[in-house]
């Protein structure tokens, strides 16, 4: 992670000069499309469906979409954040006075149990630099054992955000090692961005994007994604699940301010940080993001059904948020079918990773 | 399906003339490779391992192998049964006289409660021939919403092959339907042989192919596979499941006869039927195959976990067996070892398909 004060501007020409810097090191991920999705989308939902929801009584919307889905969990480390670990080292690695200073020896560190920990790691390894990474004590032995595979050293820490603080500035404060944290800086959101910039490129040259929506949890990836977008015309929306108030980002827009603490339990892991600040200048105070939109647990797994039983892809359950807002969200469905009429929408929507035991699966539909 | 004495001669050439006819229909399923299934393929078993198998006290063998993964889990219907079921409907619509003495109008039957049912109601529908299916009563609920979904009468049975074949008959006599076995017939062999074909030209032309692995379980995809090297050079291995002598392929060849009953409950429930009398002709008689291996229950699971977990994508128990054979089989290892020294094989791996529930996910690794 370099200096805050040597950034490069927070740009599509940014994450155009990110996507050259990690281009080595990471997978050109496939977008996959789906005449049954796109059947399902494009049908709309019956009154007995939106009956016990907010829509009830209302005039099912009638939307047509065609999907792009941007396949991030066949991504290394099995996610998106590979791109910004990769591009926080590389700009770390081209620090004036870094290396010399002795830096690469004191190496990096950051705190997460999740796919930025994984993606840090192999991220610093292939570069040679130590990696320390700050866990709960309560996080799986799955996740442990993924993350000691791949050379890093492990520090357990209390379960609360000021916990995992102390431990790590501790860390900081014996060896020296940089911090790379998992979303609030403008190296990962850059190197975020970088999927939908491929994904630009990879539709066909005779479809035009209307919009990409991504899952929204500390907003590396909306925000980055909202960068990649600017001035090309694509809309950029952000899809959040409604649990226990995971949707903070949603509700920061209708606020016009940024909440600033989150407590979830939703079975979307992914998306249960707050958004960060960095983030949220992107999205709403430069209005990069159009608008966010949240969805149900139930909803969540039954997209999560469809992408197993009709795509056969492996997704986690935080990946198919956005695809859920598409299917089930009103709101979502009915601004598409205002502003795409008849000839429909091209939507890009990115799955964001495939990291979910066959346990956690059984779990969740057994 | 056209009357066998019509049948094209069961040679490459004719999976060659099979790929022709089904083309327009069917998906050309991706090919995937994957560097951590390489490494853990191309890694001795320990000794530990091999403590509770047939091979415990054997020095673990050290093969070194590179997997090319036909992903016929991406084709329709999810699986490459749809090749057989196009291909049997087009010979059919070419046999002389069928259409003209009123054979469109009376249709097509088959009983079956798995792919081959979805593969042959989506051939018939696609040319406009009425489909009729019988099905035990004890069929998922699943399995009979999705057959129907595709406009096939169903019509229900008891479970023996016995019950099954009863209706079947009563059916066809009442309505002249047409049967279209699931794989004991030339032109379901034919069609299934495209998969392999395409896997052939799907390799890059610096890569030769030593051997593809299928599943084995009426021996229809098996035999199509050994038609589609015949005289290539590529040689050709069956995969089956050792619960409860799933393995009836295996035995054969050991005993030098086929093997006519099999009752088994093995996970690869895709596999559970005995090896058809043209595939074993094809297969052991004229020599086209060159080995048959199995694995345990247990080693099917921790195949599919490593697909899921390392490969993200969907795969059902039956498509797995070919991959385990490869990680787990010391026969079939050692067999690479000495046969493909330091340089290693290239080794086809076809993934059968990927009808899998969730809920039967939750309920194997819950």
């Amino acid at each position: 992670m370099a200096d805050p004060s040597t950034a490069p501007p927070l740009t599509r020409v940014s994450v155009q000069a990110a996507h050259k810097l990690i281009e080595p090191y990471i997978h050109k991920t496939p977008v996959l499309t789906n005449a049954t999705l796109n059947r399902l989308a494009s049908t709309p939902r019956t009154e007995a469906e939106l009956a016990g929801s907010e829509w009830a009584g209302r005039t099912p919307a009638k939307p047509v979409l065609r999907f792009w889905f941007k396949c991030e969990n066949f991504q290394k480390i099995g996610a998106f954040k590979a791109r910004g670990a990769f591009h926080a080292i590389e700009r770390l690695k081209q620090e004036p006075g870094w290396a010399e200073g002795g830096g690469r020896e004191r190496g990096v560190i950051t705190h997460s149990s999740g796919n930025h920990a994984q993606a840090l790691s192999l991220a610093s390894r292939s570069s040679s630099i130590p990696c320390t990474i700050v866990m709960p004590t309560i996080s799986s032995p799955a996740k442990i054992a993924a993350t000691r595979s791949y050379g890093s050293e492990i520090i357990f820490s209390g379960p609360t955000s000021a916990e995992r603080e102390a431990v790590t500035s501790s860390v900081i404060a014996q060896t020296g090692a940089r911090l790379v944290p998992p979303y609030d800086h403008s190296d990962i959101i850059l190197g975020q961005g970088t999927a939908a910039l491929e994904l630009q490129s990879q539709v066909p040259p005779t479809t035009t994007l209307h919009g990409i929506i991504t899952p929204c949890g500390g907003g590396g990836l909306l925000s980055g994604t909202a960068l990649a977008c600017e001035g090309t015309g694509i809309r950029v929306f952000g899809a959040e699940p409604s649990f226990e108030g995971a949707d903070d980002g949603r509700r920061g827009f209708a606020a016009g301010r940024r909440i600033e603490s989150v407590k979830s339990l939703t079975i979307a892991d992914g998306l249960r940080t707050v958004l960060g600040r960095i983030p949220w200048e992107i999205m709403y105070e430069r209005r990069l993001v159009a608008g966010m939109y949240s969805v149900s647990e139930d909803e969540i797994k039954q997209a999560m059904r469809l992408v197993y039983e009709r795509m056969k892809v492996v997704v986690e359950p935080s990946a198919v948020v956005g695809l859920a807002v598409a299917l089930y969200n009103e709101e979502f469905r009915g601004m598409v079918e205002r502003e795409g009429g008849v000839e429909g929408w091209d939507l890009g929507v990115v799955f964001s990773g495939g990291n979910v035991s066959l346990e956690m699966l059984g779990g969740l539909f057994a």
